[in-house]
């Protein structure tokens, strides 16, 4: 079957099955995603067996460590998994709900329903605990989805959804509701990526480079997660503790996270008395600082910061770091290098604060917080698919109503349009 | 000057303009839009001039009468401009309201503030009321604007953006927030709708070609709005009254709207009772009736409907009909060939009203009220910019809202992630 035609039959079914989805019991799609989580756990060893075999592969083929250890499940890591759909299913359920139902002088009565996207592809790298994540979210959701994981975990992929199909035909739901893409051949995502009749969203999770592509190439709405140039600004009023606090953890606390803060801009009213302690907290953490003259006169280890560097995110040891007028240029800084992920203020001024938090354009806007609380989990979403880095639709970490829209709903009694 | 320069000009001084835009207070802005009312009404006589220069100008080009129509301004469609400008004024501001304002267990407090999409291009044909019309929801909305209308109606639209600057300059916001395309240049629109580092959003507005085009080439959100074909679907348990009345208004109070019912779809069990009623009353107001073999044996006068006519947005006085088994086959005849715009059922039964809420997959969905209430101003949004037929980010009507995102915004006391 050449792969045009077998991606359209992935789509039909699963747009049929979306169908199914969005009328679904909260209470069926609950048992399905705790049966599930039940066979996880049963069905470990073999799971487990399935994944060696992608490992030793991988393996063979000199995978780098990172991504390998990205593709190795553990006993703990299928715990964390079957967890993780039991959470989902303890979370409140969208779909359905109506909001702001209001009478109008007609007499009609005009409200919104929240309703499941539809059908959602996904595109992700061999990350086997992307596959069942990906899988209960939009189950909850009431969507179909269509995933592509990467094809050095195709023998874990099959097994986890052989589980996956398992717990929704127990439920009665159709199996086409979870699909994953079988074959390895890379034209199934171009196909994927353009079936505008079949898939309503798509959601690539990795790299910079993937996420680009396919969002250069999709001829259907994106939700994307591009990278994380996260600033840390000590106003001109922070409280040097707190700011000593919030850089150390924002930084430092894991460097490879996209919330993890690249940038430190301060205030040059109070660089001369607080950059130095804080260059040095970071310094003695093994940070690289790579900053403007003024950060070089202040603090002799830093580096000299290229226009490339207030553009970088690190996900390594270094930090970059401006010495600026004011809030404003701070502000404009910011919105000038930054990424739109996520951003703190340090200050005890009520009025910085407020014009920081109204005029910086990210999708997470901080005031005497680190910046790694940008999270799903963190925020009370209970899980999220994602962190939207654009404006449309989703911004932020996408949690199930990030997979949802919302349509109009109108009562009346027989009233038409005078 | 090369087009790509000039739009490329005009994206920076937009993306420039948009930050001023999205901190304006909201009474600046009300000034703005009030301000430009007043001078719209003061220099009418000069914009009926400009206007008259298009107008000959089209006549002389033989434009077709539709279009002449929408191009021409009068001083009643002029006072009708600037009224809408204050309606506009009069609504809430939704920039910067937070909501949903909640601890989390970490002490922090985690919330949503609506924050501008930042530049919005507007392309649309030769019709002056939507360059005011737009300018104001954007301007409302804290978000900056480029508008391409069509070249027939240059002069007019040079004379109605000076009106614009003028009353932004008045109260001090800059000009940059409203600019019109200067050139009639096709290849502006290709630029416009590419440039992703200075626009955010497109909003095509005219027929479906012009729709269909600017999705497919776009590398930007597009908000979409294509065909209307609504239906409304009398159940078997319908109020004959109420679905003579409501299928009335449909289908007849006007023709040529993107909420007007195109097909009729009625329940087995009534279809005898009901379809010859209501089609006699369609047959006296001047509708062709084309049907599927049931209708054509209840209804004499009808034709012979084909798969395309259950498809068809025809503006015009014809509908299509279809006898049905039940609701289930309503509901899945509808999600086959609607449009996803507004559909409506006819019923006094409470189980099928809200299955037909849930399962039709449409941006309005309706009980008992004609498919003309699909509008912006029927639902209390004050205003829109279009009617979205896609689910992503905004569906159905989109007022100020739908010009608008979500932020996270994150309230700390200092606290870091453990």
């Amino acid at each position: 079957m050449d792969i045009k035609h077998y991606m359209q039959q992935l789509g039909q079914d699963a747009r049929a099955a979306s169908r199914q989805m969005a009328k679904a019991d909260t209470t069926i799609k609950d048992q399905a995603l705790r049966t599930i989580a039940a066979t996880l756990r049963r069905e470990k060893d073999a799971l487990l067996a399935a994944n060696r075999q992608d490992v030793e592969a991988a393996k063979a083929k000199d995978m780098d460590a990172a991504m390998l250890d990205r593709l190795t499940l553990t006993e703990k890591s299928v715990a964390a998994m079957a967890e993780g759909l039991e959470q989902i299913a303890s979370l409140p359920d969208p779909v359905g709900e109506i909001s702001n139902l209001k009478y109008r002088p007609t007499g009609i009565q005009v409200g919104r329903m929240c309703v499941p996207l539809g059908v959602i592809g996904i595109i992700y790298e061999a990350r086997p605990n992307v596959t069942i994540d990906a899988a209960g979210l939009c189950l909850k959701s009431g969507n179909a989805t269509i995933l592509r994981g990467g094809s050095e975990a195709i023998h874990c992929n099959r097994a986890l959804v052989a589980l996956v199909h398992d717990g929704l035909q127990k439920v009665g739901l159709p199996k086409a509701a979870v699909q994953v893409v079988e074959t390895v051949n890379r034209a199934a995502v171009g196909e994927l990526i353009t079936m505008k009749e079949y898939v309503d969203v798509i959601v690539p999770r990795g790299g910079k480079g993937l996420i680009e592509r396919i969002s250069n190439e999709a001829r259907i709405p994106v939700i994307r997660h591009l990278i994380g140039n996260c600033h840390v600004y000590v106003d001109d009023e922070a409280d040097l503790a707190k700011a000593l606090r919030i850089v150390e953890n924002a930084k430092t606390q894991r460097l490879g996270t996209c919330n993890t803060a690249e940038s430190l801009v301060i205030a040059r009213a109070v660089a001369k008395d607080m950059l130095p302690p804080i260059a040095n907290m970071l310094i003695a953490k093994g940070v690289e600082i790579r900053g403007c003259a003024e950060t070089q006169a202040l603090v002799p280890q830093a580096r000299a910061a290229t226009e490339e560097d207030y553009y970088a995110e690190y996900l390594a040891a270094i930090i970059s770091c401006k010495v600026v007028a004011d809030l404003d240029d701070a502000i404009a800084h910011i919105n000038k290098y930054s990424s739109q992920h996520t951003e703190a203020i340090v200050t005890e001024n009520y009025t910085h604060a407020r014009h920081f938090l109204r005029e910086v354009d990210s999708s997470s806007v901080m005031v005497n917080a680190s910046t790694r609380f940008a999270d799903g989990f963190e925020y009370g979403l209970g899980a999220e698919i994602g962190i939207s880095t654009d404006k449309f639709h989703a911004r932020g970490p996408v949690g199930l109503e990030g997979l949802t829209s919302l349509k109009y709903v109108v009562l009346g009694d027989g009233q038409v349009r005078g």
